[in-house]
This record gives structure tokens, sequence and C-alpha cells, in this order.
């Protein structure tokens, strides 16, 4: 029996176990320039937040009764497409389901097989290419300016951290777990580190992180943490919006200060973006990304939850920060 | 006797007459090089505002105690330098002072004369510049886009409004008094305008004034006329920072709806800026300027205060809205 999950009810709030359901599921069989694959790896990504509710935003939402949809890394089990054989590796936006059937069209082939499959869900996929375009692209930063990034140890945040120091710049990297700090530290190297869990006054902390001022914010995770960073932006700095995970389980609209009258005084620029929005660069990204890689410049960790049914617990961890590095279910 | 204007204690929340002292001065004999001129007009501009609090900005505080210096025009009554010589105009930042003495060094004499003096406090100085740059240059119009403007009335939102409408925008004005939204809706024809002291829901009259979404959002004043617009925004948006007079008078830090949410969804650029940074750029923005005023593609309008004692009666108007185009003091 092959299963799915569905969305069974749109989460108020922060998603818990009831709102997705496992269900079982009939395939078709598969016709001329089909593929039939099985999921290996399945990504969850703090973006897929924002699907689940019904507001309109930059994808549209996911329907309530059908399966949840996402980045999956899968193999090939059956094909009616030339360029495909059985034992290919795909990655492609696909259904929470054990097996499918998709058009070829709609998948592309893991040509490098130097490096995991996996990673075409982190590094060198979505959250690598949105740290890279957006620090790079909004951010641009100069040697010697101080960069720092919060959800600094997520799937985004430690990509964006490591090309900040590949630039030469000075990272100061915010998480909120010891073992995060630790990895950020020790392995990374991150020039300073703030566990936001444990640190009183996140503003003091920042300006002692970083005493002089700070150049590009990376945020992934907005709220309050992101209140502390801006107070201590210096003249001509860049706020890239990447995320806002602290936020995206509010009911209510979320209130805070008034970032605009900062932003004015400091010429300061503050900018949101999609990654689609440089879908035509990706070649090029990937490439350098790969180069980074494979010159021990960039490293790379994951968290890896094993079990298809492991799905929504999984989701529902990346809001309790379970994850060092990119978070995954992988599927045996 | 000569008079001076002190700041002698600084505003809590709004301005009053009390913040300000009338004293006289006398003034020393001019040297070398020096040149002593008489105030003919003096700009009462919002930015003045944050140099009466203590706080660090992008230009010093005022001291209290010491006169304050804004932009005035004033006429040469006397020349120690070669290049000037009695009668002539010239404009610069200069104490609230009848008559003082200045390095010639400090000061622009007025070439145009086919244009009146007093324009260079407002179309062709800092507020005429002040739109010029930030339009052009944070908000890139493209023909058939949305441009909203708060404070449209004012003397930066005049201009950054028409240059819009020269660039082949539609162009929405938000302003706070039936003669003022007269005047751009039937001088400066605005495809429409929101008197926002007699609208309901600013929101809502918003999305009625724009079809089509905004495009671009020239911020002149902050705070929930902000909010209004920003629900508003089209993805790729451009909101350009000049101003948040709501917010000057602020004895707490301003709290409102995070807009960064909506930036992250609409992929959209939020940018402060200052008129210095563009300084080398001036010469080429006041011929651009002067172009479209002798074309009369350019509509230009003063609120004029008379009398040198008016002066913090006149800037203080300013929080009260009383200027439609740009207020200056004129002194006989």
């Amino acid at each position: 029996m092959i299963k799915q999950i569905l969305l069974k009810s749109r989460p108020i709030g922060k998603p818990t176990s009831a709102n997705f359901e496992i269900a079982p599921v009939t395939i078709p069989l598969i016709k001329e320039g089909e593929l039939e694959v099985k999921a290996k790896y399945v990504s969850v990504d703090p973006y897929m937040r924002g699907r689940m509710s019904a507001a309109k935003s930059y994808v549209p939402p996911f329907e309530v009764g059908k399966a949840i949809e996402g980045g999956i890394v899968a193999e090939v089990t059956e094909s009616r497409h030339q360029d495909f054989k059985i034992g290919d590796m795909v990655v492609a936006p696909l259904k929470w389901q054990e097996v499918q059937v998709v058009a070829a069209e709609k998948v592309t082939k893991l040509a490098n097989r130097t490096v995991p499959p996996s990673y075409y869900l982190g590094i060198l996929g979505m959250p690598g290419l949105t740290a890279y375009f957006g620090l790079l692209t909004i951010g641009k930063p100069l040697a010697g300016e101080t960069v720092v990034v919060s959800g600094a140890a997520g799937a985004v945040g430690v990509v964006a951290g490591q090309i900040a120091q590949i630039k030469g710049c000075r990272i100061v990297g915010i998480a909120g777990s010891d073992e995060k700090i630790d990895y950020l530290k020790n392995k990374l190297k991150f020039d300073d580190v703030i566990n936001y869990r444990n640190t009183g006054n996140i503003e003091e902390a920042i300006a002692k992180s970083c005493p002089n001022g700070v150049d590009i914010y990376y945020d992934n995770v907005g709220g309050e943490i992101s209140d502390a960073v801006i107070t201590n932006i210096n003249k001509g700095a860049r706020i890239i919006l990447c995320g806002q995970i602290s936020l995206y389980n509010d009911v209510e609209t979320p209130v805070g200060p008034r970032p605009q009258p900062t932003l004015l005084k400091k010429s300061a620029l503050m900018q949101g973006f999609i990654i689609s929005n440089y879908a035509s660069h990706f070649p090029e990204a990937i490439r350098q990304l790969t180069q980074w890689l494979d010159e021990d410049k960039l490293s790379y960790q994951e968290t890896i939850v094993k079990g298809f049914e492991k799905l929504p617990e999984a989701f529902i961890g990346l809001f309790e920060g379970i994850n060092t590095g990119k978070l995954l279910v992988e599927i045996s």
C-alpha cells in the first residue's frame, strides 16, 4: 500500500499532528513521457507553513484534503522517457507520497554524483541558492564588513554565513541551542555567536559582538531578534529578508517597533525576495557552490529524521528548532 | 539690534514656542574671505525636528542655548571675497539670525535669476533634490506604474508626484486638508487623491485609488498611513523612506504592524536615504529640474509666512500641516 500525507486542516498558530493525515493512495499506470519515482529524501522547510494558510502569498496555498507538496529527491522506478532510466536520481517539487507518477519534464536529473543526492534539497537546492542570491545580490558583502545571520544554524543560515566568510566578512551567528552554537563556533568558525535563548539583552549582545556595527543582516527569523539587530545597523546597511520563522505561526498581525525611522536615519535598505526571482542564474550558482564544497570552503551538515510517517513531526520540529543544518526526512 | 533665534530647550513631543527664544546678538566685523549677509527667506523643514533632540542622527543635534540652523537664502550686504559683491543672492545652511557673517566658501551664489531666489530652498534646493533622487534612484519609476505619495502636498511630495507624472506613472496623493486635496487634484492633476483626515478606512481607499496595486510608495509621513499603503503593494514594489513626520514628535518608540512579512511575500524593497548621499549629482539634477520648470512640466507653490519672529510658529505649523507646497518665512 502506497501512502501519502494530506493537509487535513489548516493550522491555527503552531501546526500540530492533527493538521496532517496519512492516507493510502493508488497510483496510475505511467504514460509516455512520464516517470514513476520513489521518494528517498523529503525536505521540510519553513516557507511551507505559509502554504498551509489560506492567505494568498507568492506560492498558492495547499488545498485541504490534498497531499502536501515540497522538495523531494527520488529514485526513478519506471521510465517512459528516453532521458531517464531506472535507478536515476531526480529532484523536483513532488507530493508527500512514497511512490508517484510525474511528467519527466517536471524533474531535474542529478548530474553531479560526487555529492550525496540529499544535498540537492539543501546546499545545492533551494536553501543554498536562497543563501547565495540573498547574500550576494541584496547584501553585496565587502571584505571587512560585519554580517549578522539569524537562524544561523538552519539550512539557509549556515550557507549564508559561510559565503560571508568566503567574502572576507566578520560573521556573527544567532541561534537557539548550545549544540547549534557549538557547531557555528567550533565547526564553522564563525567570529562570534549568540544563543538568543539564554541571552538577556540581545541588543547589547549584538553590540558587543559587532564592535564596528552591523553592515549586513541576513534575516531568517524576524520578530524581536531582528528588532535587536536593526538597532545596531550602520549607515548604508543592507537587511536581507529571507524568512520570518518566528512570525509564521502568529494568529494576529505581528506588531513591533517600526523599523522605518532607523532605516531612514541610516540610509539603510531592507529587501524581501524569493528564490524564483533568480531562476535564470541557478546553474552558475550551483557551479559556484559545488566548487566551494569541493575546495572545502563550505561545510555542510544535515539533521536526518527517518521514516515517511515522521514527516509531520519533522516539519513541526522546524518551529522548535530541532535541526542543526538542513532538516530532512529519509525514506528507506 | 540684530536678532537670532535660539533653541531654548529640547522639545518633548510636539515643539512649542517655549522651546525657542528670540535674543539680541552682536555680529563681528568681517574678515578677508568672509561675507556679511542678510536673511531673506528661511526654510522650515520637518527633518529639523530630529536635530532638536539630543539623539545622534545623520546630522548632529542643535545645541541648547545656541542658534537654530537651516537653509536660508540671503543677500550679501558686505563682501571681502572677490567672487561676491553687495546685492548678490546666496543660499547656505545658516543661523536663524537676521544678519550674520559667514565664510564665502560656505555659501552658493544663485546663478540662475530666471527663477525666484526662494526656489533654492524648495524645488531647486534640498526638498526638490530629495524628491528627485529618492524617486528616480530608489523608486526607478516605469511608465504605467502606480505611485503613491504621502505628505503629497508638502515641499517634497509635490515634486515627487510631478516627476512620477513626467515619467508616465499613475499618481495618487495622500494629504490632510481640502485645500491640499484641491491643489493636488485640480492644479497638479494627480490621478487620484485621498484626504486621510476624513477617510474612514485608508487601506480600502488606497485599494480603490490603485486598482492595479501600488508599485512605488514615496513615504514622507510613516505611521498608520504607511501601514495602509504597504498592505496594497505589488510584487517588486519599492518603498522610498524620505520622511516619517507623523512619528517625529513621538516620545516612545513608535510601534505598529511589522512590515517585514509583507516585504518578504512581495519581494519588495524599502530604503532610507539622505540627500547628501547624492551630492556629486546635484548639478545635473538642478539642471533637469530647472528645465522641467522652464517647460512648465513642473508646477510649484509656496506657503510664505512673513516676519523673522514667526519662524518658531511656522516650524511648529509643519506638524499641523499648515502648508501647501513649500513652507518659508520671508524676512523684509
